[in-house]
This record gives structure tokens, C-alpha cells and sequence, in this order.
């Protein structure tokens, strides 16, 4: 019996990669066309166990941002919207608000007035709304709020916001033994209640930014307490140190669609063997949003010309996706 | 074809725990008695589908303390060694060190003059002789060191210096579909480069202690320059917190050996469900070391009372275990 057993296992062990590998049944909402090849070519290059460029599986690690990347990011970060809705929320309990900025002006709805203090107005929103609780607590807020909030123009879950060529492209390198990890400028504990259902991205597999958590006794009972201070912005320069700190290896293949982005792809392009670097590119103004060079939002600028120049795969939205949005035909 | 592999696939999901499960495969070195018993059970109640105390697989995280857990920590943390024989070897770059504490005793070899500097000595040790090289140098500086450097006592390579019944341990826990974490005060660049190796445990599995890093352009070529600058300490309370950093669910299971370790135990036995916590207790002067209470590297006092006190699981290295060392009959 146990040598059947064994028997069964080697012969599955070769029978799922072939299974599983063919990007056919995977990138359905691809069109075809220069992106999808890239991505198809390059999976076959490191995954099949007779090409020169195969990779083992344990190093095939692939990195996505999250806003603008794997779902949309305007007319502003989700999870700045999250972060107005709990202004709103937690108003009562903060009578000083009403004369004071940038809290003031939110509870106006004039977001613009708000966010005119910079970026320490919105750093005293984000904590302001995100500190002062136990991790626990926060988690619920996050899981109660994405659970109902609608996104202002479509009216949509934002959970309903992401990409469907990319949830197809996750899935894809998932079957071929790719190790599938966000690395976004987003907060970690934002996105960690809903990545594993949304996008199959367990907890340990997100990295984002971060605040300061103190470990305390609560009635003998332990719990952290998030505290109103950063810790690790997961941004721009901050990827790759956020890659190292949390995967501590180097991904193979990247995908991201802004600046903020660049240094991810320059420091997964710079490691040996074959690599994969793409861009999001947003032009599809009527499915979803044009956007690049010029918007204060997922600017897409210097890595514009970089892909250019090295020759990274960029997706262009319009073209390239067959489909946007799961709920859209 | 394809019906027969998918049948193929659901023989082999329901085949391999039973197939894996067994202790008896597994827990060679461990001499029958509580400490085994309690491993067992709690792995039959968080794994057997039809236990009221199921987990799924998802969520069996166990995460491990390194020094004096899984490897020796006598006469000194290993890494503080590594650290040492790092003077040494820069001492030519450095002729300032001649005069200059705590490197000044340390080439005369009196470790104690260098470390009554106390924790500042220890610091200026430390970022000596971490900090300053890429994080590829380091990685590459700690395998030559870890491939050829002898402990003091044993002349064995430090890997040797593993805990043979908790690598059983771990590929026991592994076989019955648990993740296994480190979670380690040293630092996370110094066990990444052999944790896999060693332990079966890869680098995104590793949480430990951590200095700041620097993204850099060098001749075009993006780096990460390691900074003389603590980034975070993962001892103590900070267990816990770097357990929610990196893995970001609650462990059902943690294992360690000091005081150091005690806010991880408390951490993983508040969660909800069934919950396993052991103490390694350094018991066998003749095979290891004795310590607990009284020792300034690997203290075990507030931990002990709370282990009985909890009825958490200690081993008694020398009753519980067969065999401490693989090459030791």
C-alpha cells in the first residue's frame, strides 16, 4: 500500500505543472498581442524544466503593487476613502474636529480643502484614523467597512474594483509554482483582511507600509496597540527594502504601474537569470481611467520612459485587456 | 485523461496526511514521556477532520525562537561569535580599533573587558561589523562564515549545533501541514542565508532582529546598503509585534527556550481555539548546558513560573530528549 502511495505522489508530482501551465485556460481577459506573449514566454522560460533559463521553485517570486496595479486607484486611494468615511464615523467622538483642520474641512466633505495641509494633513487623517486601537479592532473596522462601502463612481464593492486580467495573471503564475506577494505602498493591516479572499494572497504574503504597534496587558490579556507613528513606508525607494525585510529574496518578475514602483522593478530587473518587469499603463478612459505623466495620483512618469528603454513589458490597458472588470462584459 | 488526473489529485489530497501524520516516523529522537505525548496530541487535535478542535491548514502557524530552541546558544549567541571573529578579520581596515574600545580588548581576545561596555559595546559591535557592505555582501560574509567557522567548545560547525529532536519536530509539524516560522531576537540577514538549508525554513519565513537599509544606485546598479542604525529589535514584546509584521495571523503554536520568548507564548496561547506553547528548559550539563534563572544568555525565570502556572508544555532536555545532537550516538 505504501508503495502505491509513493507511486501516486511521483506520478502526480509531474502531472501538475503540465496541467496547470497552459495560459489558455488561464488569461481569458487577455487579448493577444505583445503583453500576453511576454508573459506567456516567460513563464515557459523558467518553468520548463529543458530551458536554459529555468528557474527552481522556490525562487520564483513575483511581487505586485495594489493601487492601480492589481485593482483601481482613483479618483484616490481606496484607502484614503477609507480613511474620510472614518473621519465621518469617529466625528462624534471628537467634538474638536469641527474647528479643526484638516478634520474640519472633511466633515464639510471638501476633501480638496482638506488634503491642502499636504502631506501632514493627511498624515494626522491616516492617524487619526488608524491608531489608537488594538490590531484586532482595526482588522474589523477594515473587514466591516470594504464588506459595504460603495466606490463614488460606480457604486461597486471596492473588492469589485480589482482587475480582472490580473486576477487571471495571478492565478496563471500561481499554477506554475510562482510564490504570488503584494509590495504596496498601502497599509499592510489594510489590505491583509481581504487579500487572501480577493486576490488568494495570504496574510504572511502582503507587505505595505506601516505603523508602530506596542505589545500591552489588557486584563491579562496580551494585545497590540497600533500606535500614531509610522514605521515603514513601503514606497518607491522603500520596496526593495520592504521586499528584503519581508521576502528576503529577490523577485523574479514584478508588476506595478507608477513611479512609486520603479525602484520594485529596477531592483527585481538587476538580479541574475531571466527577469520579468511590466507596467499597467491606464488609458482606457472610458472602461476605466486615463491617466499617467501628469496626475497627482499613480503618476507614471520616469518608469514610462525606463520601460521604454529596457524594453519591460507595458500593458496598455485599452488594447491589451479584453476586460476590465469581472462585473463588466 | 484530464478526469483521471483530477481523480489522481483527490486520491493523493486525502492520502497524504494519513500518510504523514505518523509521530512515530518522525519523533525518532524524542524519549517517550509528557512533553512528546503533548506534541502529539495537540497535532492530532488542531489536524484529524473530525476533531472538534480542527484547523485548517491555512492557520496551523508554529512559530520558533532560534537561540538556545532550535540551536545552541553556550558560551555566547552564536551571532555575537560571528561578530567577533568579524573584528578580527577587519581589524587591518581599521587600525583605529587598536585604541579604541570595545575592539581594543577584543583583539586581545578579553571578550569580557570588551563587553563590560555593556549594551552600548555590544551595539558598537554589532553595527562594526553589519552594517557598511550591501545586503548581498553580508549574506555572502555570514555563508563563508557559517561554512567553516568551529564552535569554541564542540569544534563542530555551528549548523551542527541544531537540535536534532526539534528538526524532527519541525518536519513533523510540517508533514501534518503546519508553516513553521523563526521567529528569533538575532538577526534576520545572519539566519537567512542557512535557515533553509538547516531547518527546511526559507528566507520569507524567517522574522528576526533588523538594522535599516538604504536603496542605492551603484554604477547603474540598484543595492541595498545596510545602515548603522537599528531598524527593530525582535525580543520580548517585540515577538509578538514582528510576528503581526511579517506573518500577520496569530501563531496556534510557539516554541522557546527564554524570558525572551515568554510575550510570543502569551501572545499565541490568548488566541481562540486550541493553542500550543513549549519551553525548551536546558537541563543536561553532560550532553549541553544547564540554565535557567541565573544565566545572563538565554535567561529562564518569569517563563518557567508561567509555563507551570499555565501548564504550557517544558521539555526536560535531559529526560526528553533521546539525542540532542545528530552526531553524538
Amino acid at each position: 500500500m505504501k508503495l502505491i502511495r509513493l507511486l501516486a505522489i511521483t506520478l502526480l508530482v509531474s502531472l501538475v505543472p503540465a496541467m496547470s501551465a497552459r495560459a489558455a485556460d488561464h488569461l481569458r481577459s487577455w487579448n493577444d498581442g505583445p503583453a500576453k506573449q511576454a508573459i506567456i514566454e516567460f513563464v515557459k522560460a523558467t518553468t520548463d524544466k529543458g530551458s536554459p533559463k529555468f528557474v527552481r521553485p522556490e525562487d520564483r517570486i513575483a511581487t505586485f503593487d495594489n493601487d492601480g496595479t492589481l485593482w483601481a486607484e482613483q479618483p484616490m486611494y481606496f484607502q484614503m476613502l477609507f480613511a474620510l468615511d472614518r473621519v465621518k464615523a469617529l466625528a462624534p467622538e471628537h467634538p474638536e474636529w469641527k474647528d479643526q483642520e484638516p478634520f474640519a474641512s472633511l466633515l464639510k466633505d471638501d476633501v480638496k480643502g482638506a488634503l491642502a495641509g499636504g502631506e501632514r494633513a493627511m498624515l494626522e487623517i491616516v492617524m487619526a484614523t488608524h491608531a489608537g486601537m488594538t490590531t484586532e479592532e482595526f482588522t474589523q473596522t477594515v473587514k466591516d467597512w470594504i464588506a459595504t462601502a460603495k466606490h463614488p463612481k460606480t457604486g461597486r464593492l471596492y473588492t469589485e474594483m480589482v482587475y480582472q486580467p490580473m486576477l487571471e495573471l495571478l492565478a496563471y503564475l500561481r499554477a506554475n509554482g510562482f510564490k504570488t506577494f503584494i509590495v504596496s505602498g498601502g497599509g499592510i493591516e489594510f489590505m491583509r483582511p481581504w487579500a487572501e479572499k480577493v486576490y488568494g494572497i495570504p496574510p504572511e504574503q502582503v507587505v505595505g507600509s506601516s505603523i508602530k504597534t506596542k505589545f500591552e496587558m489588557r486584563d491579562g490579556k496580551p494585545v497590540l496597540v497600533r500606535l500614531p507613528e509610522m514605521n515603514f513606508i513601503d514606497d518607491g525607494p522603500g520596496k526593495p527594502a520592504g521586499i528584503n525585510s519581508h521576502i528576503g529574496r529577490r523577485p523574479i518578475a514584478a508588476f506595478g504601474n507608477s513611479d512609486g514602483d520603479l525602484e520594485m522593478l529596477q531592483w527585481t530587473a538587476a538580479g541574475n537569470g531571466k527577469r520579468f518587469c511590466l507596467y499597467v499603463h491606464h488609458t482606457d478612459a472610458e472602461r476605466e481611467w486615463a491617466y499617467d505623466r501628469q496626475t497627482p495620483i499613480g503618476k507614471l512618469d520616469k518608469g514610462l520612459d525606463e520601460a521604454t528603454a529596457k524594453g519591460w513589458t507595458v500593458v496598455d490597458m485599452k488594447n491589451d485587456w479584453k476586460r476590465i472588470f469581472a462585473w463588466v462584459k
